[in-house]
């Protein structure tokens, strides 16, 4: 069966969601961060030696990387659901956003998430970090501008990648900042495949 | 003719490489940061709003992300080089390695340059930052034992990916720390093609 295995308080809500739209049988191995320095446990390096999470494991192989394993679950088994037809200009779409969330848009809320421990130390970076903040969470919330979804009317693994990003950018800033982003994070978490992630994990 | 919107110092150099790999004509539009801020120009944001490089123009589509350009690169002309078989193990261990150069192995490095410019007051991320930067390095070093490429004994997107990180790697911990990745640095290095980018561009 297919194993996802999660860290508390990560990124790996995103493939059990992708699970259950696709109705596949998966079990879920869970790890706890240490309460002191919020690190991953050195139990998660058994199963991949960069100690992150989430790995997926199936048929003999261990993949990490959100975007790739959403990329992969789609490739193996979604017979053309939630993925553009290849060839065509919304699969180079869902090939770009799907890199587009850990590849840039993660990274000045990473840096805000870091910068942030040396409080007052931090200052000097902080316009920056915000700046960069806006302009990308400033662009998604307008490429979904007359859509329901980043590629077109239909969910694909691309919206799965950017709903992490999606959802910090509704509590950063708020449900008035960014609208369109808003109402993507309701259409998704009302979505049954969602709505059952959290039934079997808690919100 | 493909458009390549290049900014000096920056990760352009894997585009304009896996073109000359290719043999693909290309014209590269060169943009300079400004030297005292050393952010993008905001010409660059006519192009693409988020105003980063690289950006590549094809046939009506601007596509952004290095990861989503190489494999857009090699779909669309690659006549099945540098690209492994679709449904094969190796395919899948060209996405993830795609994803994870910019999804994962880049963060510490971009932590290290921020947190930096904040001199001694930075202090306090510099354990965690540097633990980090050698848990990916030496992840990546060990991945390439016995192998000439991240792949196998053939050149593929992941290689042109990845070698940025690489060239940091040497660059950060000497020839001697990660004796793999100097080794795949000299090995893509000596590469007509990118002799011809360093040619074309300087070294």
């Amino acid at each position: 069966m297919i194993e996802v295995h999660h860290l508390n308080a990560s990124r790996s809500r995103r493939i059990t969601w992708l699970l259950e739209e696709l109705g596949l049988p998966y079990e879920v191995v869970c790890y706890q961060r240490d309460p002191v320095t919020n690190l991953a446990p050195p139990e998660l390096k058994a199963i991949h030696p960069l100690g992150k999470a989430p790995v997926l494991r199936d048929r003999g192989q261990v993949l990490i990387e959100s975007g790739a394993i959403v990329d992969y679950l789609l490739r193996r088994y979604g017979a053309g659901r939630f993925i553009p037809v290849p060839e065509s200009v919304d699969y180079d779409r869902y090939v770009q956003l799907l890199h587009y969330a850990e590849g840039s848009a993660m990274l000045p809320l990473l840096l805000k998430l870091y910068v942030g421990r040396l409080g007052a130390a931090g200052m000097p970076l902080h316009p920056r970090i915000e700046s960069e903040i806006q302009n990308h969470l400033g662009w998604l919330d307008s490429e979904l501008a007359g859509r329901a979804y980043f590629v077109g009317s239909e969910l694909t693994g691309a919206d799965v990648q950017l709903s992490f990003v999606a959802q910090i950018a509704v509590r950063f800033g708020g449900r008035e900042a960014f609208a369109n982003l808003t109402a993507f994070v309701d259409r998704i978490e009302a979505r049954p495949a969602y709505q059952r992630v959290v039934a079997r994990s808690g919100a």
